[in-house]
C-alpha cells in the first residue's frame, strides 16, 4: 500500500486524531478469552483506504491482531456467493434484535438465529460456507478474507486456542440451534473452523483495505482484483448497516452513521461506499464490546466530515447541462453553401442534450422530461454523455423506457459516448431507432447526414472532383485567373491515414481539396487525445494561414478518404505576387474572408462548450 | 402539484405496477380499528414527487386514508426540533427491536421505549412536542404534517372516535411507561392527541411529496419551504432506516433498502435521499402489517431501478478534470509582447486546476493529493469550480486541511467561483493566501498580474495613452502612414459600462483602443449568461472583422475602464482604399496576421476547453 505524504492534510488529522483520542483511559480489554486479556489497552492504530488504493495510517496501523467477530460480514459474503441469497436468508434471518453479540435468542419456532452477525448467526453462516472438510472450509476462508484484505493472512495459534478452551457459551449456542433443526454437521468441527475464522490475524491497515473493498463495490483497490459482486456487496453492507454494531446499531448509525463492524480484539472496520475505507485498532472496550478509541475516532471522523450516509447532500444538477439545436450549431464538417442553407432551414430536427454528472433514477428522470419537453418538429436527438460520470442501473432502466417512447415517435436518438460508458450498451435497440457514436461531433454530423439525405442532399461522393474553378475560396476569381493559378500549383495524391502535415512543420503552403476528405485535428492542451477541429471535403482548402503568418503549422491534417489537392507553395505565391499582384491581392482578400467566417466559427463553438 | 405527461416513461411504468399489482387478493385490511374495517381492499394508488417538485401519479393516488403510523418519523422530527437530539435520545431509544409495532418491550431499567417507531416510543414522542394544552399540540402537529405535504391536512373525526374507542392497547402502553417514570402528563389527553395524529388524512401523493421534503434535506419541493433541517433530516431518516418496518425493517432494507414507513391504513412513504419521495396506498395489509400492494410496488420499484441505498455505484469520475500551467493557456487579457514572453516563462508558477463532480470526502482527498502533486515552482493555484455540482460539508473539512498546507508553503489559491457555491465561504482564509472571483478567466488574469507585478511589470494604468504610431496593429507602418490613416480617424470617448456595439450591429469600423480598456463578450449558446471573449487594454484594436467581411457584429464590446478610441469607418477606410491603395493593403494585412493570431488563440481555447 503506497502512503500518502506525511504531511498531506489527511495524515495530518489522522495525527490529530491520534494524538487527542490516545491518552483516554476508558474501557477495558476483553476479558473471556484469557490470550486477548493480555492486550496493551494503549495500543491505537488508524487507517484509511482511498478507492485507488491509496493509504494513510497513523499510530499502530502496522500491529497484527486478531479479527474476531469483524471477520463476520465477509464470511456472511462468503456464504451467500456459495449458496446463494435464498438459502442463505432461510438458514439466518436479517432481523436486527438489539441483543448483545452473545445473546442466546433464536427464532422461536424454527431455531433460526436472528442475523448473522450475533455470534449464533456467524457460527451458522460459517459452517454454510462450502469445502468438503472443516480444513478445507477453514482455509476457503482464510483465502477470502485475504483476498479482501489484498495480502496473505494467517492464524494466531495461541488466540485459536484460548478460544477453543474457553469457547463454552459458543458451543451451547451452536448444540441448541442443532437441536432445534436449525445447524446440522459436527458442532466441535463448526465451532473449531469458527474460532480459527475469529483467530485470523490483521492489522487495522488490512481492515481498511478490506473495507475499502466494500467501498469500491467489491474489487480490492490495492489488487484490482473482483472479490464480491456488486449486488452481495448491497446485501452485506446492508446488514453491517442494520446489525453490525449489535444493541449498539441504532445509536451509531444515529451518530457514525456508516457501515460498520467491530471486533472484541478491538478491530472496527467502517465502509464509506464509494469513497473510503477505514479501519481502527484499540483493543480497550466499551460496556457493548467495542473500541472505545475506535468508536471515539470513528464518529470524530464521521462528525467532522458529514460522512453520515444519510445525511441528505442537496440537489445534484440539473442532467442537462445545455440543449441546442442544429439550425443554431453544426458539425465542423465544411459544407457548401446550399448545404450550410438547408442544414440552417432544417436544422432544428436536430436537437443536441449535453449532459452532465452522474445519471441516477432522480436524474433520469429530468433528463427524461427535459427530452420529452424539446420534440417539437424533432427527428434526431443526440444525448453527448462526455460529462457524464456514471449511468447507474437505475438510470439505465428509466431511459430504457424514454427511448421505447422516442422510437414510436420514429425519432432516431444517437448516443455521444467517448467513454464507452457502463450501462450505454443496454440502451441500444436492434429497431435502427438508436445509435451509438464516439463523439458529439461525430453525431452531429451523422445527424446532419441523415436529415441533408432526407432533403436529397447526399453530400458529396469522396470520389467526385472538384476542380479548382469551383473551389470556394475561388469563386468570384474569374476563369481566366484561376487558369493562372493552376499553373502555379502543384498536384499531390494522398492515401487514407495520410498525413499531410502536423503540429510544428513549417506553414509552407495552401491546399485546395480537389477530392476525398480531410480531418484537421489537434491535441487536447491536457495532452490526452487528439480531437477535431474541422472536416475539409472537397471544393475546400486548408493551410491557408501559410500565406499569412508563415511560422509553423498549429494543427495536424489526416487524410479520410484517398484525397487528391491542388497546392499553392509559399515560394510560388511569392512568384505570384511579384507576376499578378492583382490576383494575389484577390486570393489574399478571399483567405481573409475564410479567416473571418472560421474565427466566427471558433467564436460560436466557444460559446457552445461554455455553455 | 404538476403531473407528468400521461405518456411519460414514469407515468407508463407506474401505471404497469399498478396493472401488474392491482389484481392481487393476498393480505387483508386492518380490523383492529372497526373504522379501518370497512375500507375497499382493492384499492390502490401510487404516486411519485420529484426533486423539483414534479409528480408522477397512478390508480387511487386522490383517495384520502389515515396517516396512521406514517406520521410517526415526522412527529419525531417534530420533537427533535423542539427538544434538541439529547433530550428526545434520553426519553425513547433508537435500537431496533426485531418487535412488531405494537409491542410492549420497554427498556428494563428505565421504562424507555426501545425506538420512536414502535406504538411505545411514537406515544411518547408525541407527549414530547411542545404546547400549552393537549390542543396546541395537535394543531402543531397537524400544522407540520401540513407543511411536509404542501397542503392542510384534516382529520378524519370517525376513525379518530373508532381509535378513541378500541385503543386501550395503547393505553395501557402509556400507563406503563407513566408507572417506570418515563411518561409524564395525563394518559388520555397523550393517547388523544396521538389517536388524533394518527387519524389525519393524507392521499398517497401527500406521502409521495413528505418523502421528497426528506428526500430534498428538508426543503418541500412544492411549496420550496424549509421544513426541517439538514441534521436532523438526516437523524429521522436513519431512525427509518434501522426501524420504519418493525420486525420487517431487516428484510425490508435488504430487499427495498431505502428508508420507508408504513402505516395500518395502507400507506407507504419510502424516501430516495437526493432524488424522490415515494408514496403508495393499498388497505390490504400482510402479517407484518404492512401494506401488500404497496410492499410489492416498492420492491419492484428497487429491483427494477436499482434503488437500494447500499448498491455500490463504482468509482466516480477523478475530481481534476484537467490540469493546466499558464506558461500554456493564458487569459484573455491581451498583453503587450514583454508581458507575454514574462508569462510564457514564469507562467509555471500558475497551476489551474479544472475540477468537475460534486466533491465528497473521497474526491476532496484525491483532489488534495493532486494539487500536492503539481506545487513544484508553484506560487498560485487556481481551483475552478465551475464544473462542481456541489461542495459537500466533507470536502469543506479537508480542504480546510489542504488550504493550511499551502498557505503554509507561501500559495496563494484562487477560486473561481461562478455559481457561488455553498461552502465556498468556509474556504476562505483571512490571512490573504486566498481569493475568491467569478470565473476562472477573471483568476488566470488575476494570478498573471500577481506575477507581473513581482517581476516589475505592472500592466500599463488604465488612464495612460498609447498613441497610433505604437499601437501594436501599426507598429511596422512607419511613421508618416500613421500620420496619414491618423487623420482618417475619429475619436470616440466612453465612459465606464458603455456598450460600444453588441451583436447585430452593423460592423461599420475598426476602433483602436489609445486609452481604457474594454471588454468583448458574447451570451453562451444555451443563452444563459455572457461570458468574455477578450480583454482589450489601450494598444490594442477590436473590430477588425468590419473592415474584411462587414456584416454584423458576432460579438459585444462593454467599456470597462474609461475609455478613448481612434475609429476607423468603413466609409473612411474605402476612402484611404482610393487615395492610398498600399497603406491600406499593408492595414489588411496587418489584420490578417492579427486575426490569424486570434485564430490560433481561438484554437487554444477549444483545445482547453475540449480537454
Amino acid at each position: 500500500m503506497s502512503i500518502g505524504p506525511p504531511n498531506g492534510p489527511l495524515s495530518r488529522i489522522l495525527d490529530e486524531l491520534h494524538a487527542r483520542f490516545g491518552p483516554t483511559t476508558d474501557g477495558q480489554v476483553a476479558s473471556y478469552i484469557p490470550e486477548l486479556a493480555s492486550a496493551d489497552p494503549t495500543l491505537f492504530g488508524l487507517a484509511l483506504t482511498t478507492m485507488d488504493g491509496f493509504g494513510y495510517a497513523s499510530g499502530a496501523a502496522a500491529t497484527e491482531f486478531t479479527i474476531q467477530s469483524v471477520s463476520k460480514p465477509f464470511v456472511y459474503a462468503l456464504a451467500l456467493a456459495d449458496r446463494g441469497m435464498d438459502e442463505v436468508l432461510s438458514r439466518v434471518g436479517v432481523e436486527p434484535t438489539g441483543d448483545a453479540f452473545n445473546a442466546i435468542t433464536l427464532e422461536p419456532d424454527t431455531g433460526r438465529p436472528l442475523n448473522p452477525m450475533v455470534n449464533a448467526g456467524a457460527l451458522l453462516v460459517s459452517s454454510l460456507v462450502d469445502g468438503a472438510t472443516a480444513a478445507d472450509r477453514f482455509e476457503r476462508i482464510r483465502g477470502w478474507l485475504s483476498a479482501f484484505a489484498g495480502r496473505e493472512l494467517r492464524v494466531d495459534e495461541k488466540v485459536f486456542r484460548s478460544e477453543q478452551l474457553t469457547g463454552d457459551r459458543n458451543r451451547a449456542i451452536a448444540y441448541l440451534m442443532r437441536n432445534a433443526g436449525a445447524l446440522s454437521g459436527d458442532v466441535d468441527e463448526i465451532c473449531s473452523v469458527y474460532f480459527r475464522q475469529c483467530a485470523v490475524m490483521v492489522t487495522c491497515e488490512d481492515l481498511a483495505t478490506m473495507a475499502a473493498t466494500l467501498a469500491n463495490g467489491g474489487v480490492n483497490p490495492l489488487t484490482r482484483r473482483r472479490v464480491l459482486s456488486d449486488e452481495l456487496v448491497g446485501r452485506v453492507l446492508t446488514v453491517m448497516t442494520t446489525c453490525g454494531m449489535y444493541d449498539h446499531a441504532g445509536e451509531w448509525m444515529l451518530r457514525v452513521g456508516v457501515p460498520a463492524k467491530s471486533g472484541v480484539a478491538g478491530g472496527i472496520c467502517a465502509v464509506l461506499p464509494g469513497q473510503l475505507g477505514i479501519g481502527t485498532f484499540s483493543p480497550a472496550l466499551d460496556a457493548t464490546g467495542h473500541s472505545v478509541r475506535g468508536v471515539l475516532a470513528c464518529n470524530e471522523l464521521s462528525t467532522r466530515f458529514g460522512l453520515h450516509l444519510l445525511r441528505t447532500a442537496g440537489l445534484p444538477a440539473h442532467p442537462v447541462r445545455s440543449t441546442h439545436r442544429a439550425d443554431a450549431v453544426s458539425s465542423k464538417r465544411v459544407r457548401s453553401p446550399r448545404e450550410r442553407r438547408a442544414l440552417s432551414e432544417h436544422g432544428a430536427a436536430i436537437v443536441v442534450h449535453e449532459l452532465q454528472g452522474d445519471l441516477a433514477f432522480g436524474s433520469a428522470e429530468r433528463l427524461s422530461r427535459t427530452v420529452l419537453a424539446h420534440l417539437d418538429g424533432v427527428r434526431w436527438v443526440i444525448l453527448d454523455l462526455r460529462r457524464v460520470g456514471r449511468l447507474d442501473e437505475s438510470a439505465v432502466s428509466l431511459l430504457r423506457a424514454l427511448l421505447d417512447e422516442l422510437a414510436q415517435r420514429g425519432v432516431t436518438t444517437i448516443f455521444a459516448d467517448p467513454k464507452g460508458l457502463a450501462g450505454v450498451g443496454q440502451l441500444l435497440r436492434a429497431d435502427g431507432s438508436t445509435e451509438r457514436v464516439r463523439d458529439a461531433e461525430i453525431a452531429l454530423e451523422w445527424a446532419e447526414e441523415a436529415l441533408l439525405s432526407t432533403r436529397d442532399m447526399q453530400t458529396l461522393s469522396p470520389s467526385a472532383q472538384v476542380p479548382l474553378g469551383t473551389q470556394e475560396l475561388l469563386a468570384e476569381l474569374g476563369a481566366e485567373r484561376v487558369a493562372r493559378l493552376r499553373a502555379l500549383t502543384e498536384t499531390r495524391a494522398y492515401d487514407k491515414g495520410d498525413i499531410v502535415f502536423q503540429e510544428g512543420d513549417p506553414a509552407d503552403a495552401l491546399y485546395f481539396v480537389t477530392r476525398g476528405l480531410v480531418n484537421v485535428d489537434v491535441v487536447t492542451s491536457g495532452g490526452g487525445r487528439r480531437f477535431r477541429l474541422n472536416t475539409v471535403p472537397a471544393g475546400s482548402a486548408f493551410g491557408e494561414l501559410a500565406l499569412i503568418d508563415g511560422g509553423t503549422r498549429s494543427s495536424r491534417v489526416v487524410v479520410a478518404e484517398p484525397t487528391e489537392c491542388a497546392v499553392l507553395t509559399v515560394p510560388a505565391f511569392e512568384k505570384l505576387r511579384h507576376q499578378d499582384p492583382a490576383l494575389c491581392d484577390a486570393l489574399f482578400r478571399a483567405i481573409a474572408r475564410s479567416l473571418s467566417a472560421r474565427l466566427r466559427q471558433a467564436t460560436r463553438e466557444i460559446q457552445a462548450l461554455e455553455a
